[in-house]
């Protein structure tokens, strides 16, 4: 592929910047045929590739933006460089990075407004799409329709001034998304029907929006028709994608709603967004109601195995959750339900089957099978919600059973597939998810880390709510009335366990200060004395184990009234640890990278957000790397759910994520218990 | 457009017929590249034409068919001529006209086995299918995939022998169809998944069947693993157009069941189909339940707007008729409804929208406007029919409120569109449905005939049924015991009334005898007698009115208790045939023909197929024309319903038909009445 820099605007052939051209009127605009075209030598290929890609690498897109001064006069143009995987369309890759290009379809093609000019001397297929768009001098000079445009090879584009102000939104990891939901809403007000215009209600109604194609199901053609008579033939279509899914009466467009979930095994969270404004109007979260089941996803599937019932149950209790969150938000919004047209969920691949009703069970056994990549869109009644009755219900692909769609929202929400650098996704979390890029391959895996980070099988382990220790500092040589040992506990109150950031804190200082030694050992008493004399104390024992103690509720507290840390919490953790980093070291290893060529780490998930980047690199839960390298990204899976409902075309990224994700099945691989084995370490 | 004769096989350009090429393997196969194509001046444009057509007109194809004797040698070929509406493909022109080209993928460019090539010395399009499946000589030389050629202007297409020999039935009026139903079965057996081959259940099964591009919907994944497993991965996937609607364990291809529904307003007929072979396994017909609502579609408009649960009862009853007849035809065949995969229906406007409970008033009050031409895709289910419970139902598209899907599928079924000869069709009943087509334009209109033809106000008018008149012959001058009147009862019973067939008999025969005058009026006793002196005696009066009597039940029977013509059912007869007659006047008038014009009258419907064709010319009912000329054309909506369900091609020609055919509303037109007068005359 040819890697050279773009050729600036100006340059190649002659092709001048000239003004955007006035679009032709109507079909009979084109003053030439498409035999004109082929004699210059131009071919028509939609879709079609010059020169196949394999679906790896990058392009380098060199955007020229012209816009025009508030006088009218042309603003001074500005240029940005993207890199896209190749194939994407020129109107994509700009769209995806925040470049706003003319457009009312959504970039299928029928408005003919998406106009660039490729200024690359490099031959770009003719559509009859462009035929029908610009003048044949035009075409010659590089203008295109930039959703029709796949780069397959570096471009430099010129993007013309706006002619309409399109909406952004930042959301994610500093993404600009510009608005193009799924969810559309156009009021209309249609001419009543004559005997010389018997036109159908639907043909009337789809005539007055021509730049989708819309189809309309059984639902919405039993009401049009009184509707249209109704409201004096004054109404709004709600569209999702090119689906008109209702007519309703008046002018509604103001309404545009859709609710995006992050549905975790452990928290459930929904967001209200307007989806014309991009706004999000509440937020509320609540533990999934699946939890009787069993804390995380294995024991869930089991729990199907074991009762032919438990399927229908889980599947009422993710209905019930997701109900909870809808009319919560709803009404801290003050918005009717009804008006809430569409939902995108992120979550695992469990948690996704069994919101659908889909049968986990080869999900929980080898060799770990889904039923699908991409579950099917639903309607929002079909998984238990009562919003619109004709709600879409849009659920994230999954790249395998244990690399979910909370994941692909999470890549999509942290820009994992368009960004140079070699970065590292971890999702910390009973099952571990792991995605690494540098640039040109994307690779991910899943860890079996075990439930230590969710409080599981750690003997003061509590989640992170209040009570829970989630910072812990030490200092070995505390004196004079200095605490030796300083926590943070969530809600500031008495502390009553230890979450998954404090576990992780507890065991980085203990190595940090030489009372863990680098296998995991908690150092005899007698050398404890010498190593930190302000801590040696708080060794002790409780029965045969021995134990950190962490916090005293009394001064004279019984050991096992103590918040503390064991001997077996470190062993916990440090198979947690050796698991997670054994997938990032195979895949570092895979594409032939050091833990210095890692130059962000981002830390996702409830869990991750909340952990020390220091303590991670300590224990060795992520590569030796400077801790400003360590990123806390928050809630991905909630935000990328936010931008599949505020934007097709990212909605679509989600989607080519699965081509262009290579999925590696660590359990297959020969060389895994090695690896694990040389992770154990506490010293790296 | 070139009108001239396609180019003999042979000739143009060195084009000689050479063996049909080996298929290149895989998609490495092409040698050459698209540039190449584009220097040889070849453009690439699927779907589109290189001089748009305006949707009128037609073009010939002339087929030379090559075979295989049962030796294995070349058999001399055959040549075929066909006319087709322009823009069709290659493929769908044969396979509409009985002309058989290999494919699997049914025409969606997938299989790349319909290969064929074009003669004649004009250049078609190469798509980037054709690139990978051919050579650069064999492009050159006319090879073509069929299903991507449009036929644009007269061409000469080789076809190579059938390597799979496809199967076809004979339906409607003499068409040949060949079967290629929208619902298939495949039978797979699939490796099972292992740690190296963790493809998802779905990809896995539709990798097997990859010249279909297959989408399941949530229903069918809930199931997928789990018959998966159970059946050992040996499934049969049930699959219509793209759509797998179900998976079945082990091999179920030999049961594949549809049923053509002629949804009457007075009967409703349902055929059982196995598509896989063509044959029709059973048919039953009744009234339709919706009968206590109304006789016509008219009465039944008019009660759901008296009455607004009315909808609901009229859409349970048009449910629980096709229920009934579905019931019927599987009991009588021994199948088991669930293994009935689709349904298509037949009717009119009206009967189909209150079949899928979308208001019809609209319909019944002018301008006449429809929901929408073509209903949307359903699941049997949602119209009450209990079958395979995700099986399909597909609605026939309407031109108009009053020309219905019963209309379109009977212009299926007669081949309307691939005719050269001028042909006119009249569906006679209360609403007369007219077509004329003269080869190259199609146009339809609607005639409010009334209800004489059903029986209705006809004052011994009664359905055909056992005791009904439905053929009348008299002899005005009978002598020595001959009958003067001859009588055709149903059932070979005593004659208890008239049906719509006797009733144009007995008014035909009156007219031809003198006893009804030109215009219409029953000629005084006086003239009688000398007209016709052996049927004198029957015209008398009940009451003020004067009548005719067809059969004395006794010999001194009251005229009240004979089966008689009144004068005012010969009025009634009068104006149904003058609103039918001024109805074809006007549209021979718009294409600028005279009655001698028409090659081919076709009456269809129920009462039309049993019309006597001298008495339909006799009263101008038809055109002018040798009786010869006339042709009964049966139950043409339930044919054209069986060729939708077997060729999804004969469907995509069913939706052809809504841009090839012009509407003309009658009661628009300023000349109406003019003419109606003109046809009120029993002398033409």
């Amino acid at each position: 592929m040819d890697r050279g820099p773009p050729r600036p605007a100006g340059g190649g052939g002659g092709r001048g910047v000239t003004p955007p051209p006035e679009p032709p009127e109507g079909p009979e605009g084109p003053e030439f045929s498409l035999a004109d075209v082929a004699r210059e030598g131009l071919i028509e290929r939609p879709g079609a590739d010059p020169a196949p890609h394999d679906g790896t690498g990058r392009v380098d897109l060199t955007f020229t933006v012209h816009s025009l001064a508030p006088d009218g006069t042309a603003a001074p143009p500005t240029q940005r460089g993207v890199r896209v995987p190749p194939g994407v369309t020129v109107f994509d890759a700009a769209s995806w990075n925040g470049i706003a290009i003319d457009s009312t379809c959504g970039g299928h093609g029928t408005c003919h407004k998406c106009r660039i000019q490729v200024t690359t001397a490099t031959e770009v297929a003719v559509t009859r799409h462009d035929v029908r768009t610009f003048t044949s001098a035009q075409l010659a000079e590089g203008w295109r329709l930039g959703c029709l445009v796949h780069a397959t090879r570096d471009l430099a584009v010129e993007v013309p001034p706006l002619t309409t102000r399109p909406k952004a939104a930042t959301v994610g990891i500093g993404r600009q998304v510009i608005l193009r939901p799924a969810l559309q809403k156009r009021y209309v007000e249609l001419a009543e029907a004559t005997l010389a215009d018997q036109r159908t209600d639907l043909v009337r109604l789809t005539d007055a929006i021509d730049d989708l194609e819309l189809t309309a199901d059984l639902h919405v053609l039993r009401r049009l028709s009184t509707v249209l008579r109704e409201a004096d033939f004054k109404v709004t279509a709600v569209v999702i994608d090119e689906a008109l899914i209702d007519v309703e009466p008046g002018d509604t467009t103001a309404a545009r709603y859709a609710i995006a979930f992050d549905l975790g095994t452990t928290t459930v969270v929904g967001t209200l967004l307007d989806v014309g404004t991009g706004t999000p109007m509440a937020v509320a979260s609540m533990l999934n109601a699946q939890q009787p089941f069993g804390g995380d996803v294995i024991t869930r599937i089991s729990a199907t195995m074991m009762d032919k019932d438990a399927l229908g149950r889980l599947q009422q209790a993710a209905a019930s959750t997701l109900s909870a969150l809808a009319g919560e938000v709803c009404r801290e919004a003050g918005v009717d339900p009804t008006q809430v047209y569409e939902v995108a969920i992120a979550g695992n691949a469990t948690m996704t089957a069994l919101a659908l009703g889909i049968d986990p069970e080869p999900l929980g056994v080898a060799p770990f099978v889904m039923s699908a990549a991409q579950p099917p869109s639903v309607l929002a009644a079909e998984i238990g919600l009562t919003l619109h009755p004709r709600a879409r219900a849009f659920f994230f692909p999954a790249l395998g059973a244990y690399v979910g769609g909370d994941i692909v929202a999470g890549m999509l929400a942290t820009g994992m597939d368009r960004d140079k650098r070699t970065r590292l996704f971890i999702d910390v979390g009973t099952n571990c998810e792991i995605v690494l890029s540098d640039g040109e391959k994307i690779l991910s895996t899943a860890a079996p880390a075990g439930p230590a980070f969710e409080g599981g099988a750690i003997r003061c382990g509590m989640r992170a709510a209040d009570g829970a220790i989630e910072v812990i500092k030490v200092d070995p040589h505390a004196q004079d009335g200095d605490p030796a040992v300083t926590l943070g506990v969530i809600g500031d109150v008495e502390p009553k366990g230890l979450c998954g950031s404090g576990l992780v804190d507890a065991v980085a200082e203990l190595v940090r200060v030489g009372l863990l030694d680098p296998s995991g050992r908690l150092v005899p008493d007698e050398d404890a004395k010498d190593i930190a004399p302000a801590l040696a104390d708080r060794l002790t024992k409780i029965g045969e184990e021995r134990v950190f103690v962490l916090h005293r509720p009394t001064p004279d507290a019984d050991p096992a009234e103590c918040v503390y840390l064991s001997q077996r919490d470190v062993r916990e953790l440090q198979f947690a640890k050796a698991a997670i980093s054994t997938g990032w070291s195979l895949l570092l290893e895979e594409l032939g990278l050091e833990h210095g060529d890692v130059q962000q780490v981002l830390l996702a998930g409830s869990f991750g957000s909340y952990l020390s980047p220091a303590s991670a690199v300590r224990i060795g839960l992520v590569p030796q790397l400077p801790v400003l390298r360590i990123v806390a990204a928050g809630n991905v899976a909630g935000e990328g759910a936010k931008m599949a409902l505020l934007s097709v075309r990212e909605r679509a990224g989600a989607l080519a994520l699965l081509e262009e994700v290579t999925y590696v099945e660590l359990s297959d691989r020969p060389d895994f218990n090695d690896a694990f084995v040389d992770q154990l370490s506490f010293r790296h």
